[in-house]
């Protein structure tokens, strides 16, 4: 489970807004240990892009799905983990973050986010079937 | 934006808990008109995914994304709606919103999905890029 969710390419971020309703993005992310590291990059720059970090600071809760979904019914499987999100400050976490998102997608080669990057400390799993 | 949304396969529901921390799971849906449905059906047919029966009693927010990932990223995109969830009473709706959700999915012509309908009453569009 925990391989498969580090593998995974693309993951739906989701938080709560400030006023109580949920929020979803999809995004890149990357795995070490248990926690989870994803960055504002370049793709959706726009003050939309950044409600996912106010979301955070007002609620810290945030969960992450990867899944795989193919019109044979039995191949459907999902993970889902659960925890407490974090907008990382310059640093070594930070630089470390980063280099883990490079490693992990070619794509950050060229671009390098520019953004902020958003921890989850993941306190539960939860996976079907 | 409203066609590739309508037939887009697989959406991530997003819900909050009663607690207030974001729930998430991958669903097939339907949409008509301005109301989305989704079926509990007899995949993920387990306590858990009665979860977000019980969020959208407690919280009727929801929102639903769809998206696409590939490694050339700039063929990615999202659409997102928010709205208000709501859970179909056994009924002319419900009803109609099985028939249109069989018509959409053949797999739910051999396995019809026996348990509750979840409807979102949209409120908002969003989309990127």
């Amino acid at each position: 489970m925990y391989r498969r969710m580090a593998e995974a390419r693309v993951g739906r971020l989701a938080t709560v807004r400030p006023d109580g309703r949920p929020h979803l993005v999809p995004c890149c992310f990357v795995l070490d240990g248990e926690t989870l590291y994803s960055a504002v990059d370049a793709k959706p720059k726009s003050t939309l892009a950044l409600r996912r970090l106010e979301n955070i600071r007002a609620h810290p809760r945030a969960c992450l799905l990867v899944d795989h979904y193919g019109e044979d019914w039995a191949t459907l499987w999902w993970i889902r983990v659960d925890g407490a999100g974090r907008i990382l400050d310059p640093g070594a976490e930070h630089d470390r973050a980063l280099e883990l998102l490079v490693a992990k997608y070619p794509q950050y080669q060229r671009d390098r986010p520019p953004g902020p990057v958003v921890a989850v400390d993941i306190v539960s799993w939860a996976a079907w079937p």
